[in-house]
């Protein structure tokens, strides 16, 4: 069965360049996904093939499937996908979904109904912000947490300080990380099951915990549903069917896990908090599940995290919070603009450098080869010290071809898949933002509240309290990011520039190795 | 007035590279030939410009102007073109041909017919090789040269000598060559007419003389109507009417000119004949004047230059000449096809090194750049290293831009040139081996011509004594092709590689400054 995907964005190829011109709108089937430097190969209705930009389709559906599960599977006890009771009963059987779209059984694929799944999984009506990963819903107004009563467990306060940037969040004396290793193919329901299981060791325990996709993919809706008013909590690296067992996608998958992992751990509030805790340190198959449970119950989610806020601080003024607002909306845009615009010259280079350019050092150096070849055929004698050298010298374009092709994954792979995270947390930012802004709105209201006998005075002060813990939230936010911007950056162009320094002198290096080859004049 | 030229064949454009795609027959209008990389920016009659591949493209005729000479110089005393007679008059009284194709004055251009002038200005019917550049005519039958009683002057004899690696010329023992420098505009006719006028020093005299284009095309037509069945004499640069007077044209052209003369220069047999030594060496214009209307009236011309021929070794055996003449015809061919596959590579990647990549990096860097001059505006504290550092990554890339555009006139400039040379030196192969071919198959018949009585024995001892000159005259040409060929490639290929490795060098080292000055991690 095809992968399907459909066109976003019009794209029209460039001739000579292995691209296919699609419209928006249209279905195409997904070839490739592996191809890496942000293309896809697909193959139009008229059995065109091409590359298309990643970012220009929705991977979807297989064809044929319509998001239906059928096969082998359909006679499992999990069959009926609409009934969340049901499916809740699955659950407790078994304590683990038992459908699985990071599955690659003989039964196809299950599509995107993990949205389903997930409802189905919790089991309860909660206070998310979204169910779905993309559009980011808004979910409850900011006045829920503005006006509701604050959760008595105060035992998760999330301090703030003002440090000399401004507000700061609490971070813990040792940082945390993790390693991602170990990727295995393991299978259930005697086999038609299959999916591939990592194994996480964190740095405070260096105990080893195993995970599939699907649980990375768990623990992401929890962050997202308890943080995501406050903290940008970027997708997953996208799920992916086809070559799903495949080394180099196993490898990717692995490393974007990883990227991703490190930077939940970086953060303060994430890495602390116990659903993050108990993905990383959790000692056996009990604990896993009552963590779940505990997590999946959790009360203080969406804006209702911000009565954890407690700043060290005095309330901040709300015009000066405002102008702050107003400035870390434009930063974000404008950064959104600028990763976006590096990340679309990025694959057009990845794209030149891995096709044409490479394809033009192949010809250079065959015409040398040919030349000598055609030069030895002359039958003249004592030349053999040019021909020799020809040889050579195109021998070394050759060699060059083959190091421009493989140089992207050396450098603008890591180039890319920075600013690829960067989109994804710049992203999530709009939204975090917004939920302040309708905050900071209410509260402009408040007095005429009070006059209208709808709120108390007390409640106006408790406004203005929360309100200002809003923003202490906003504001160390916002430097987490800058510090965490400046030292990936940093670090990011220091290593791209490092491998273009030893690309560069490589081949230089290699030239001068054929130039010797000659005859001094 | 637009220069006017016909497509010769078809021509695809590549989108998004500036290109023009034309249709053989077609006319469009030459815009600019000074772009280098055999590329000419044109437009078609739909108002559409793009590059076409100088090859493509046979420039002629200005549009309107259908070859005939309109406007200011039609008064002059030279406007009835027909005639030859009026012609040849007007050479009398001045000593030059009064019309000027190398001229751009206000009457406009005098287009294709030198043949006419030529005809003209030589005033005699002449055993020619060919009157125009294209295609080479096949002139008279080598048996003009097996029958013909030999010249009597035997003062011009050239001897070929059996070296190490068979016949060969005999060289002088100081090779000749010039310098072409000072090009300087002048003009005549009261300023109404302007051209070019360069000063050649040969290295024999250190004596400059002057010369324009149109004398150093006169040069060629003799050259090859002396030599052209023995020797290859490669075309002069293409004439050329747009931008005649720019300053880069005038550094190009001269530049080819150079390489021109240095290769005639270096020809044993070229170098050291009268009308060569009189274009290097005449003391005034009446010596210039006289040794031209000598050199024009020289009857040993085509096949006959071969009775000048005089081998010190014996007859050669006609098996073994065959066998060498099919060797020289294949390894010719097959240089051809190489030399012509490195000219079009060549000039696929002058195009890319000179559009699309330093495109790309100016791309690079402005997105490096932008993303800097966003992280400013964030106003946080203390990422100046940062912001600066990720500047001047920025800035390098636009550098290497420019490093990369300006390459191609260092290093591909002179590999082209040379293979552009040698593309021309092989196209003259075919008929001087053709014409050695065909006095061959003639000796073959001359058994069957004695029997018919139709030649004497002592005809048929003659004719074999004279294809053994042909002989080893093709065979001394094949081993200066070979010396010079190695000579040629070696220093070109050091010239190239040479280049590129500091081409490559050069980037590394500026990136391993833009690397210094990100933090150390």
């Amino acid at each position: 069965m095809a992968l399907k995907a459909e066109v976003l964005y019009d794209f029209t190829a460039e001739p000579g360049n292995n691209e296919l011109s699609v419209r928006q709108g249209e279905s195409v089937t997904v070839l490739d996904q592996t191809v890496g430097g942000g293309w896809i190969q697909a193959q139009n209705s008229s059995g065109q093939t091409g590359l298309v930009p990643e970012g220009y389709l929705q991977v979807g559906n297989r064809d044929g499937d319509s998001w239906s599960r059928p096969g082998a599977l359909a006679s499992t006890p999990t069959a009926g996908w609409d009934s969340h009771t049901q499916q809740a009963a699955v659950e407790d059987n078994d304590g683990e979904w038992d459908d699985d779209w990071d599955d690659q059984s003989e039964g196809g694929y299950h599509g995107d109904d993990q949205v389903d799944e997930e409802g189905g999984a919790s089991g309860r009506p909660s206070v998310k912000i979204s169910l779905n990963k993309f559009p980011f819903s808004k979910g409850p107004s900011p006045e829920v947490f503005l006006l509701a009563k604050p959760p008595a467990n105060t035992r998760d306060l999330l301090p703030v300080y003002v440090g000399e940037v401004g507000p700061v969040w609490f971070y813990p004396s040792t940082p945390l990380d993790c390693l991602i290793a170990d990727p295995k193919k393991e299978s259930k329901l005697y086999g038609l099951k299959s999916f591939i299981e990592y194994q996480i060791s964190p740095t405070t325990t260096n105990r080893p915990v195993n995970h599939r996709y699907k649980h990375f993919d768990w623990l992401y809706e929890r962050l997202l549903e308890k943080f995501g008013s406050a903290l940008p909590i970027p997708l997953l690296p996208d799920k992916q069917v086809t070559g799903r067992f495949q080394v180099d996608f196993i490898r990717m998958r692995m490393e974007q896990l990883q990227a991703w992992m490190t930077r939940m751990c970086r953060h303060p509030i994430v890495s602390q908090s116990d659903v993050f805790q108990l993905f990383l340190t959790y000692r056996d198959e009990k604990e896993w599940k009552s963590g779940k449970r505990k997590a999946e119950k959790d009360e203080t989610v969406g804006p209702m995290m911000f009565s954890l806020i407690e700043p060290e601080a005095a309330e901040l003024d709300a015009a000066e919070v405002e102008q702050r607002c107003e400035l870390y909306s434009r930063f974000t845009k404008s950064m959104d603009d600028g990763v976006k615009e590096l990340l679309n010259v990025g694959h057009s280079h990845w794209k030149r450098c891995t096709g044409p350019l490479p394809k033009e050092y192949n010809r250079i150096g065959r015409a040398f080869k040919n030349l000598s070849a055609v030069f030895i055929s002359s039958k003249y004698p004592g030349e053999e010290t040019l021909t020799d050298a020809l040889t050579a010298a195109g021998q070394t374009y050759e060699e060059i071809a083959e190091i421009v092709a493989q140089q992207p994954q050396k450098d603008l792979h890591f180039l890319l898949e920075t600013n690829g995270e960067y989109k994804g947390l710049l992203g999530c930012f709009p939204e975090i933002i917004a939920v302040h802004k309708a905050a900071s709105e209410k509260v402009k209201e408040a007095d005429r509240l009070v006059s209208a006998g709808r709120i108390s005075n007390n409640d106006k002060k408790s406004m203005n309290h929360r309100l200002s813990c809003m923003s202490y939230s906003l504001q160390a936010e916002m430097n987490h990011f800058h510090s965490n911007r400046i030292y990936d950056y940093n670090r990011v162009m220091q290593l791209y520039l490092e491998q273009q320094v030893t690309f560069y002198q490589q081949i230089a290096d290699k030239l001068r190795g054929a130039l010797t080859q000659f005859t001094t004049l």
